[in-house]
């Protein structure tokens, strides 16, 4: 693609270096902002800038965050002897959106995966074991992928607290509601009839 | 969605006003960001800031430029009394792409389509014309879409310039290269028959 314009062209190099964007994308989104008032580019523009630079991440739960505590920790309304151990930011945000989990989190920023040289030292394990210790936590629950990786995590956290009073559990796998049960992969169906419920444990979870 | 981080939710929200950007999106956009270094983030928003501040319009075609003239204009190694009049800045970008046109361009910023309130005074034909007439230009080629509209502004800018000894035309239709002939419509298969050319005006455009 050949620019007339070098400041066109910059822009255009800096949108397509986000994930999922390449260079017709970043060219309609430059002549968008082209046609944009200024004021809303700076506001867009004062967005970015403000988030990257102000940004901190929560002392206790490792989330992104405003201050020292991130308004889930901060929030005393909140159960705060329940503890949901997710992988990242992006599973607070789905958790959050169900509107029906109101414990807190710790954000471990990975899973266990020697081959990709992530061993315990590289997730936030010590900070939660350390915070189960100092906060009396009462329940963990452990909401990581249901895969081999998030497994070991689980055993291997679960092995560190195997002296503490502390409940560990692991959010309910099985057939996703709406889902039908030929397209079901073996090893869930498998897994959803040895693990099947008696029928008053049956809640339905409204979602506000 | 709900964000634990108001930062992060403005961010989000700025980043979904763009075109063909949700709110997922947007998000995993939001996610790069916080991970990619701070001096890249402000290489970005400085890139969009300079493009939305500092860009122009040439004085001449109308395209965005750095300076009064764009490097189109700018460029005297180019056939000075050659136009070629595009709808936007986008055919500019794909014509030049092309690297096999040498000469100027003029846009229109639109194509005349009295229903959607868009006529003559509402695009750059005014000074289209005044153009040609200073520049002695020799030969308009009309790049416009192939369409009712874009026909209609054809055949009115080359009634304004009845009495003028400028060459009109515009860019061939047909048959795309690479096309199948069982999957072209109609009227493009019925024009390219009716348009057809003697072998020897065949000509093989390559690439550089």
């Amino acid at each position: 693609m050949i620019f007339s314009s070098k400041l066109i062209e910059n822009a255009v190099e800096q949108f397509s270096k986000l994930p999922g964007i390449g260079r017709k994308t970043a060219l309609r989104m430059v002549l968008h902002l082209l046609k944009t008032e200024k004021e809303k580019v700076t506001a867009f523009t004062d967005a970015i800038s403000k988030m990257s630079s102000e940004i901190v991440f929560c002392k206790k739960c490792h989330n992104v965050s405003d201050g020292v505590l991130c308004s889930i920790c901060a929030n005393t309304a909140r159960q705060q002897q329940q503890l949901c151990v997710v992988e990242n930011l992006r599973d607070v945000i789905a958790i959050e959106s169900t509107q029906q989990y109101h414990g807190l989190y710790h954000i471990l920023g990975g899973v266990l995966s020697p081959l990709d040289g992530v061993g315990p030292d590289q997730l936030n394990i010590a900070t939660l074991l350390r915070r189960v210790e100092a906060d009396a936590v009462e329940e963990i629950i452990m909401a990581l992928s249901p895969n081999i990786e998030g497994d070991t995590t689980v055993y291997y956290i679960a092995k560190q607290l195997q002296n503490h009073p502390v409940k560990i559990t692991t959010i309910a796998r099985g057939i996703a509601f709406g889902g039908e049960l030929e397209y079901a992969d073996e090893m869930t169906l498998a897994r959803s009839i040895a693990k099947r419920l008696p029928v008053e444990n049956y809640v339905s979870v409204s979602t506000k």
